[in-house]
């Protein structure tokens, strides 16, 4: 069973068995990460453009180590939004890298379903670096990656998801990944910050506070907190925030004895978590990053239609 | 008969045979841009620094793809006018930058003749990638490539070409090398876009109108007005420029049938060209982006000296 | 003898053996540099990170040069300083890039002593690209090896030190490296920018004026006035400090015969030097830059327990 898709845009379009093709890519490429000489020869002589119409220096870090570690050859354009307002213009730059024969674009931009419109209209792959507040397929498969290892499997994991639900393209990849690999997510955040009818997803619950979500939870996922997509939405305080929201000794004792946090990063210090529980035991956040890597690995290979990685 | 410069200026310096190896290695190169494995050993081992005092993605993407393609290692710096107004500072980095054995230095500066200053003193190569209102010799050379692809050859074509004839180095490139490789030229743009004496030229007329100019050409060559480069002339508002000289379906009709449409990108849609001729059948201004990098390449392994390429 | 550190952090934790295998090896890396293909594979498949959270052009460009030369993969951040305040998240960020399994990050930032405090929580080597006014390790070694290959030795050397001797990090680093060398250190400068208790150190001596540093120097280096490290020191006006502390031939002419003139560069011309020392026979600037490249190499290569390069 391979895979079969040119692009990878959200885990919505994946199946399950998609999804665990790549994880188990990645953690065979994490090998490769902890290796005296981190590189195999997979795809030398492939060109991968990281076109960034948002700044995002760890996304695209990840990315373009991934590649390197490939053999690809990397390019980072950086553009700014402003200048493509319009859809049009998005294709006319897009054409114009697609001109010069790039295997793989590696995108993320600001307009949710960007990365749909483009991968219909050009030949090469096209991978989802995050749209909008739409999808963030790589930081959703390295979250699962890094719990999947923990637990071996995701199946009747009870994940609680803490935070802006609404605004969160890392809470929509983790939410349409898990649910599909049998995890059992349950929801917590402002009322202002919950997609309405998100509880019809199957295997996802909307809890009345964070404690009822984080309660004999195998995995505590705090969002970030991201102001530059609020949109209109009130903003409650930064302190009340984090007295309901915020993740602390106290409230992660509700969880599974040595349940796992997590968080996408940048951590905010004292609103989503607290120091204790950032650098404590339980913090998966750093593994999540060395995931991310290998994960990104995993996409770019499986989208140039890969064989088995030599090396 | 080999290439004997370790610079390229500008097209005003090379021969016709010298232009005609160009495009016949940049016609082998494309064929290297698509396979599957999209490499030559050619240059490695090489250090190709892209130095651009103005930001441009496009030109610098393209080489820098043409370099990694060829195996050379490649260094982007964006250096800032602003610090360097005068030609001995100008020189002074340079000098930093050649005094870590770079192989070509790539560079892009908004003072006709800077490149000429600089290639007199420095051992490595130089090569133009754009200078002020001077010479823009990449652009020129897939321009040419372009229409030979599709012609068979330069000598006895009807090129128009329209808009800003004297702040384009564009124009200035195409209209020495087109000449010197027996095309006919066709001149249109507002009186103050005109340079005077142009006509004398040899292959050269300057048109009364953009009719005149387009009226049975094999290619119509479309200015990017470039505000940033307009000094103390007065641009005529955008609605009247593109009223008479602007590319829509009825102007086109003039030229021959199937006449080629180019345009250097990024296409001011609306104004240089409406968007029916843009996206029309007769467009080839994505074709002049591949044949980008396959010239850029060709470029870059000249002025090393280049045999063969192998690979 | 070997190199038994994983990090660089300034030259003061440097033996004299060390610092002189470091020497020979760029000695030897310098063939690499002079050759046709500027290559050697000993450090593929590592990742060098260049986190820089001061912008600097030419020690990133140096820097990248040598690692790519070394086959290694680069990976440039920048990183903005206004983020980072705190040393807490200082470590955040370097965590993250640490999780992408770097086998180097080359650290430049704003703070002395960021590079100790990280070198002592990452597992990865560290080497500093300058910090705050504390050390610029590769400068002092490229001074040191562009004065070792002119003079055979380090040993007896007079070497004057002329500028804001406070601010200096170049200062302190050839200050630490040349008086373990056994050279003879004269420092001049503005009594505000000279560090109190500095003549502590064996062999170094406070003059009282430029003129009795310069009297019979082997070496004068002349230090960058850098206006945004001078915090509240009262820059004297640049005319004046040119009087007292500029380079001019009449004052050259007080050192031996055919002394060296350095300058970590970018110069300031009409300030620290006028344009005939800084473009005469005595100047040896650019040459230090081009051991820049060689003693980056060597540094990149010791701090992976390198064994003799290969290529």
């Amino acid at each position: 069973m391979g895979f079969r898709h040119k692009d990878i845009i959200g885990l919505r379009d994946l199946t399950k068995e998609e999804i665990e093709l790549l994880l188990n890519t990645a953690d065979s490429l994490n090998e490769v990460n902890n290796r005296d000489i981190k590189k195999v020869p997979t795809l030398r002589g492939k060109t991968v453009v990281n076109l960034f119409y948002e700044a995002s220096t760890r996304t695209r870090t990840s990315f373009e180590i991934a590649a390197k570690r490939l053999s690809a050859d990397t390019i980072n354009i950086s553009a700014s939004t402003s200048s493509t307002t319009k859809g049009e213009t998005l294709l006319d730059t897009a054409k114009n890298v697609l001109a010069m024969k790039p295997d793989i674009i590696v995108m993320r931009h600001a307009i949710s379903g960007a990365h749909e419109f483009l991968s219909k209209r050009v030949s090469c792959s096209v991978i989802n670096a995050g749209d909008g507040a739409h999808e963030h397929p790589s930081q959703g498969l390295l979250d699962m990656l890094t719990m999947r290892q923990r637990f071996g499997t995701l199946s009747g994991l009870k994940v609680a998801i803490v935070g802006d639900i609404t605004h969160s393209r890392v809470a929509r990849s983790d939410i349409y990944g898990l649910t599909k690999m049998g995890s059992n997510v349950f929801l917590a955040g402002p009322p202002t910050m919950m997609p309405v009818g998100v509880e019809k997803l199957g295997n996802v619950t909307v809890c009345k506070d964070m404690r009822e979500a984080v309660h004999q939870a195998d995995v505590v996922m705090m969002l970030r907190i991201q102001l530059e997509r609020q949109g209109k939405t009130l903003l409650p305080s930064m302190r009340e925030y984090s007295r309901y929201f915020g993740l602390n000794q106290e409230v992660l004792a509700l969880a599974k004895e040595n349940a796992m946090v997590m968080h996408p990063g940048p951590i905010n210090r004292g609103v989503e978590l607290n120091s204790a529980v950032a650098d404590g035991d339980q913090s998966f956040v750093l593994k999540q990053v060395e995931n991310g890597v290998a994960i990104r690995m995993a996409m770019l290979y499986h989208v140039c239609g890969g064989e088995p990685a030599e090396g």
